[in-house]
């Protein structure tokens, strides 16, 4: 074992429901990934990684397939998602990052996105973030855009899950979220198609709790006519919100900082935020904070790509040398620097954006 | 009210039905419209065709939409679905005659239709014997080659069915065929969407035994977020089997004739059709045959284009004038004259066919 200095507390949290819902935890000695996503385990478990990571290793065609359902703006927990897009991509794999217009409208209620124009509108905007991160169009493709070998392969699906199988896995059967994860099958399944990419490992990030999907969809892709790899799955952590205890959440602006968040807004943010310090400067000094449970430090741990500045972070908190205030400063410093050079890029794609989104 | 030879029986057996759900019987007499569908009381409910005859007068645009599934070759049952579609289309009507293989996959079992490349198989026949009726690749769609304006617009009818309305309707809530109503209302629909004729009244002929998805299909169409007409519907007779008692049916041959069977085949079912003769000569020479209960002259009724002709042989046959054997002599050199010619515009017509359907 070597010394890892983001702590494994929370992935200990989770072995029990690791070992009841099948899922293994993320070896990093056995997949040495080198990116700070992996190094700070914030890749927690996986479904049937070995085997991509084999064709990682062998060099030979390996797939992914990301998605975000354009239900809002982009803050920095979807960035997670994106990030680990590229890595992937990095490495060599083929696929796409879908930005899912018709999955949002279909499975989220009215009020929220009360249209498909709606669902357009914002996926515009994740697609100018996407661009601004350094994606293209042969990256990127939005849900209601696709040819129709795409949507025939969806109906396909829908004759391949049971109605009990649905049920379990949802507990309903909204004829609207049915829509929704049958696109979901399929954006994950169809890059395997002869007319995509053909049969081949392929690999999709998710949250913890987007498990049932990947169950589901492993189950569907070995039910299905085709000679297909059943899907691998990594798991990564969600960055919580900046309020104590919170999601970060678009339907809850103060707990998330947007990618598109003036200076001035993020500096109120951060400044909010709550971090492990003491009730007084003296008690701080001399009992030192805890980057434990600091949402600041969280924010450094899953963006700041330097691990030394993390782990200086970490025994200078501890220890008392630094403030909260100092901290929130600098933190307010590295999204504002990121986001000044973001958000000049977004806004020069934001005509590419159009043209993928309305053709 | 004038004299109708064709009998109001049936229609009567069906009056309790229509009000109890809300359908209304087809009056010829405010409806005069001249084609012996009409006049021998083979149409005979309808839904809301009120506002659509008021344009079929006023020469204004009017629409139609008709859709048969692609899960088998087509028999002189399906004839009738045609037949309506063209006297509408000759009327002035715009639209379209779809060819539904993704609806044929997904909601018929996999022994009968076992994945998308038999239903599309079955679409480039049914599509072949369209344009041998005398439409063109305009008159004509195949669902899995639209446009991904009509997905979407499945996607976003999907949120307007709750889950209690789909089971209410259905039943069951399988997926396969959840799919298939969500396609067959994108389907009917979708025609009034500004993307291909915009509101207008539209007109789709349907079985009695459909009714259930034209009241959804009404029902969510006052639901979309869209400026359109609740569509209208009208109620055709189905032809019954060649056997007595029997539904003409494509997964029981003898039951039908097809549009592709030989000349052999076809005077031998015919030979066997149940008649309404007597048990012998003499007798039906005596007390004559019954055409009420004739699967002959239901035949006759049903295709013959001449009014007089069946008149004449309803007449003819009560009076013991004619027997069954000649009849059926007559029945066979009338549907054989029928299917020369049509197998082989058919024949000539399957190019152009595949290409519809593969592009």
């Amino acid at each position: 074992m070597t010394f890892d200095p983001w702590g494994a507390t929370k992935i200990t949290d989770y072995e029990h429901a690791f070992k009841k819902f099948g899922l293994e935890k993320f070896d990093k000695a056995k997949f040495p990934i080198d990116h700070y996503l992996f190094r700070r385990n914030l890749i927690i478990a996986h479904r049937d990684f070995g085997k991509y990571y084999d064709r990682i290793k062998s060099k030979k065609t390996f797939l992914q397939l990301t998605g975000i359902a354009s239900s809002g703006n982009l803050h920095f927990g979807h960035k997670v998602d994106i990030d680990l897009f590229r890595v992937f991509k990095d490495l060599g794999a083929k696929g796409y990052f879908c930005v899912c217009d018709l999955d949002a409208y279909t499975s989220r209620p009215d009020k929220k996105i009360p249209d498909l124009k709606t669902a357009k509108e914002y996926a515009v905007k994740n697609t100018a973030h996407l661009i601004a991160f350094g994606f293209t169009s042969k990256d990127i493709y939005v849900q209601s855009r696709k040819s129709s070998r795409y949507y025939e392969f969806v109906f396909e699906i829908s004759k391949k899950i049971t109605s009990n199988m649905f049920e379990a896995v949802y507990g309903h059967k909204d004829l609207g979220k049915v829509s929704a994860v049958l696109l979901q099958l399929a954006d994950i399944i169809h890059v395997q198609l002869p007319e995509f990419f053909g049969k081949n490992p392929s690999l999709t990030g998710i949250g913890l709790d987007q498990d049932p999907h990947a169950k589901i969809t492993r189950d569907v892709a070995k039910r299905l006519p085709y000679d297909i790899e059943t899907p691998s799955f990594i798991y990564f952590l969600h960055q919580s919100g900046l309020k104590e205890g919170s999601k970060m959440s678009s339907s809850e602006p103060a707990t998330a900082i947007f990618l598109d968040d003036s200076p001035d807004v993020v500096k109120k943010k951060i400044n909010r935020t709550f971090t492990g310090g003491k009730d007084s400067v003296e008690e701080q000094r001399e009992k030192g904070g805890n980057p434990d449970i600091c949402k600041v430090y969280e924010f450094f741990r899953f963006h700041h790509p330097d691990d030394s500045y993390l782990v200086n972070l970490g025994k200078e908190c501890r220890s008392g040398k630094i403030l909260c205030g100092e901290c929130k400063g600098n933190c307010v410093k590295f999204i504002n620097d990121f986001l000044e050079g973001h958000q000049k890029k977004y806004k020069k794609a934001l005509p590419e954006a159009k043209k993928i989104v309305y053709g």
